[in-house]
């Protein structure tokens, strides 16, 4: 069907209706379309929510994971329940297992390091001498920054500043403590006050607030090497029998798959992704939590490792070096993730992340464990006779 | 709190629990939460959904950005909505700025090419011999495989293979035509045919069903160069004018900040997203449509180009080379997810490739000319006077 | 010393001296300096040397690692020496004692894979429809575009071709077999002359002969998936006594380094090259063999892979995706190139690249096992007692 | 020809005999080649040479682009020849050319920072609690580190140090100032020497001295993003009429290749490199001086930048994240590169980088200007009637 009505003309009408009902009345109209679940499943306050244009709410089934032990760097010793939003099949249950090994194997070890969340402005002089000295500036001057950012917002702090120059380019990489919110906005705030400041002082022209050396929602090798927002590392000894009576294989079969897929192949893939699949946990426990679901491809990012010990026990560890997560702000306000984040029961951002890491490692081993006996059917059956 | 309970035995309850309303009343009272709106907001059949443990449904806020009108190769015009769903504010604004710019300049121009969907598994041999002979055996043996393959689903065509060799290790990507579907289920099935066969055949195990080889949600060189799913391209000519009025920046800005942005900026930070914010779109997008979520990483790589015309006017484009969608199977059940489909209208999964593929090119358009806006506002407060 | 003379005429005096020694001497008295090691080393007749403003000729040490025995495809079996040129103590050795070890295991099977060697020039066209044109004309037009090419040289033949799309800009990967030559000029011939055919058929100018899609002399993810002049792969399993006693290590010390280093180390660190040290061996063998030094970050990409088989012996192999290398032309009609090669005494390239895998192999394995050995004897001084 | 003799045998023989002529005597004789050109170049004191089973030396032709004059940070003013040792015809007078046209302009800026030459060696913990108590340790024990690793050489200072964690891996990176040498060697011995240091103290077992975290002779992110060595940046402003006249292109033309190669071509290719051919010039200035061949891979990596300013003038910029060289020590001890350097006249390591960076340039300059030529020459024959 080709619409006859102007395009330009339709823009403005969608803008102008008041209410959502009016939008969805619209579309309904124009459109000969039904919306009436759109509508149903619009569980929240307007007011709260951050999105133009708004005709009600999408959907997706949440189930939970866990519980899963989780012990982190202060030695306190938890047991979460774990929501996951999804529409994969066998996700929820293969995080579940993971959880179990891990529960039978006395529980995982979590830690969390506050990289800092980043943006990245571009500034533009007119040579390599003033890109020089202006680096120097910066570092002279990280206190005066510190303090203009500061301004900004009480619950944000900056940690750390980064150069690096390409002729007339200087791409500056601010790292923000930014409490217990994901912060992508107040950092914007605070990056762009630092900037002018900057210009003031400097009289060297900020071109843009992101150079892309932020580096936001884009997969990256600095994000992957320098880290953004959290770091975390989770990792747990499975005992052989738990291998054998929970995961269906062996320790020796894991290892294997997991060094023939995360790493060789992933080398031979050029992927930064030496995992199994971070990015479904990830994506899953964004979803269910009220977190930016475009940072799920910081969290695609990072290392599974995996070892058969002397006693023959199983190690198996995961490090994803860019979480973005917060429990305030963004998409944390909604009614269905504070229900979500409740049954979590997370303290703070940091605990979350703790728990996330519990969750990612719980996702690994149950899937690498699932392509090992995969494979043992695969042989058994074509193979074995 | 710490739980008291044996976390173990907890885990075969949640599970043990028959309905979703089970579930959740137990988790209200065990962790004496309240949960009704993930209760409230779950309009949909059960038998429909694939979450295990389900509690019932997590929202995201949807808004409608456009309409856009979209030129596709076979010279079709046509207009759409652009359902998204997000919880960043500006998003649908700012795509809907974009669009009203392209739709002032005539419409944007959007090609799709199917790759195909792939499956990567690896094969163990005892040597660069058998390896070698392993390629050459599925070279030969392309018709075979294409035809076990195509037992699996009448949906599913097997299009072509590639083959890399380390060693021991023998890494084969299948590229499967999937049809309306995303595919990656389908397409597990029928490589996990495949192997079974080529074991049967040459007798050389295979190891694992997917290799990292495929490169399933990680970001990889591997999808940016021969691309995954779906290859979109969009471009259009901005008059300067309409650069002007609609988007506040002149042609000659915007190329400005897309260089040191997009270019320079990714190059320095080492990112595969070549890019403004791809993945913001792409994400909203399949939230809003039911695609699975852990996709956005391969859809947030791609290049941006931008040039300034000799007539003044701004030529701009997008280039995302892994889309992985499609418009049966998977999220695209869900009813909130048939609505948002029903508001686009597209016929085929190519054609909702290519209404993304606008909507992606309208967000690159509206924020990189709003960081140039920035710029110019943060220069005219600072400096201009 | 700050020189008083006028730069810009310097330049032109020392172009226009007649011969070597007329340059030589100029700089001699000119800067106070002595050339008389540059000079007496000079031993080839000028006529063959491509070299501007030649003053003599720099040397490099030459060592002989080997013999080592190589299996090629064809079961053909052969012992090589290998000359090395370099400067870095204890390489020759290393190489020469994985040699040993190879040797006393049977001898290393190598393989190769004649990808060809490529240009890649980029388009400019006035949009995507036009871009996706020429990409059809490509394909439609092979053949023609074949005839073209073969008709700049008797020794070279296209082979296939790839084509990229960003907006405007097409880029076109021209594959060629370059027979005994690596080929660089004359691929940039043919790719010259395959040019002016197509912008005098599709009216589409050509923007630069190489658009950086060769990818030439610069390391890319292009070049190590989908390979550059030769790939090569070479194997070998070592018994575990030859291991101990001609390597000082054991198979599972190898293989825990290998593992390290090779694999999560490299992951780590955003490493195109998953080996040891492939830059060591393929530069000296360049430099000994008379290749383009340049062409040495092609050859630092690539695999090493390792495994301790169920008998504990150890597997170990080696892959380069990228080798460019010839047997004629370029550097290697010097006279000690020529005796070089006469050392080797391959009867072609291919032929000369499966000496170069196992020479790579060799160093490999030498290296690898010295970490091992220097982790042994670290740990015994320090925590043995 | 297939040998009879045992080879392994033949390894003994080879490392038996004393010295340089037997060795190639026996060669000659065993092969049937002539090796008098190896014999007549070989100008150096054997004792001196760090090459085991010598048997003389090779050649390369060696010209002298230039001079070129550089201004430094520190606004000395100076003009230098520059060796290239290369068999790449044009090269040197490209190189040239590209000198020439940037005295006319007013000689190039260069500035270098010391990064440090890198050593990364793995340690295994037990798991993460350890790996994170291991890091913990190293953040606090900084200065016994640098003393002990002071005590290996007066040459050496430890600048810092940085840290990662995968699992029971911990990769440190040492970065050391190595005086004028290029120093891998001293900076080994160092860090053998800190890693028993460690191993006493936290009783943790270092697997190897290097866990390719230096990242040592590989293209890597980690080197590109932290640097390794030296950084250089050069620039020049090319007044329109010198592009002009010089280098017979315009500034907009010579921008649009840069753009559609060094950039979009790069991006489009994985490429490490957004370069035109930096491998070329530091390549040839590595084999006159007497650098270590396999650290172009460093050399390679980079970013070219340009821009066509207001005037009309054109601005290039050069970029490389990681020089390693030296001006003693290695292959700069060889006579006919002590010659070579005293032709440059550098007084120290960090004036060499500096003269690098220009010819580097300079090479970029005169490449970029001859692709738009040769468009300019290939339209106007074919399109141009």
């Amino acid at each position: 069907m080709i619409f006859k009505f102007n395009p330009t003309n339709r823009y403005m009408t969608l803008k102008d209706f008041k209410t959502t009902k009016e939008r969805r009345d619209f579309l309904e109209k124009e459109l000969r379309v039904r919306l009436e679940n759109i509508s149903k499943a619009h569980v929240d306050d307007e007011k709260t929510i951050h999105c133009e244009n708004l005709i009600g709410s999408t959907t997706l089934p949440l189930g939970v994971a866990g519980p899963i032990t989780v012990k982190n760097e202060e030695l306190r010793v938890k047991s979460y329940f774990i929501p996951l939003a999804t529409t994969e099949g066998a996700l929820v249950a293969s995080v579940s297992r993971g959880c179990k090994a891990i529960n039978l194997s006395g529980g995982v070890t979590s830690f969390v390091e506050n990289v800092g969340v980043t943006r990245g402005p571009v500034f533009e002089t007119s040579g390599l001498r003033e890109s020089i000295e202006l680096k120097k500036w910066l570092d002279d001057n990280f206190n005066l920054l510190k303090v203009e950012a500061e301004k900004t917002s009480s619950h944000l702090k900056l940690k750390k500043i980064g150069t690096r120059i390409a002729g007339t380019y200087v791409y500056i990489r601010f790292y923000f403590d930014t409490d217990q919110a994901m912060g992508m906005n107040m950092v914007t705030i605070a990056t762009d006050s630092i900037n002018r400041l900057i210009e003031s002082k400097t009289k060297i022209k900020c071109l843009s607030v992101s150079g892309n050396f932020c580096v936001d929602k884009k997969p990256a090798w600095l994000n992957f090497l320098s880290g953004r927002g959290k770091k975390v590392w989770a990792d747990i000894i499975l005992k052989k029998e738990i291998v054998k009576e929970v995961l269906k294989t062996t320790p020796e079969k894991f290892f294997d798959i997991w060094l023939a897929k995360c790493m060789v192949g992933s080398a031979i893939a050029g992927s930064l992704g030496f995992n199994a699949h971070f990015a479904n946990i990830v994506a899953a426990f964004f979803a269910a939590t009220g977190q930016d679901l475009a940072h799920v491809v910081e969290g695609s990012m990072g290392i599974t490792t995996s070892k058969v010990l002397k006693n023959g026990d199983l190690y198996v560890s995961i490090y994803i070096p860019a979480v973005m997560i917060g429990t305030v702000g963004g998409g944390t306000k909604l009614k269905t993730k504070q229900e979500a984040l409740s049954i979590i029961g997370a303290k703070n951002s940091l605990e979350l992340v703790e728990v996330l890491g519990g969750a990612v490692l719980a996702g690994e081993i149950s899937l690498l464990a699932s392509l090992a006996e995969g494979t043992l059917a695969c042989a058994h059956k074509k193979l074995g006779r």
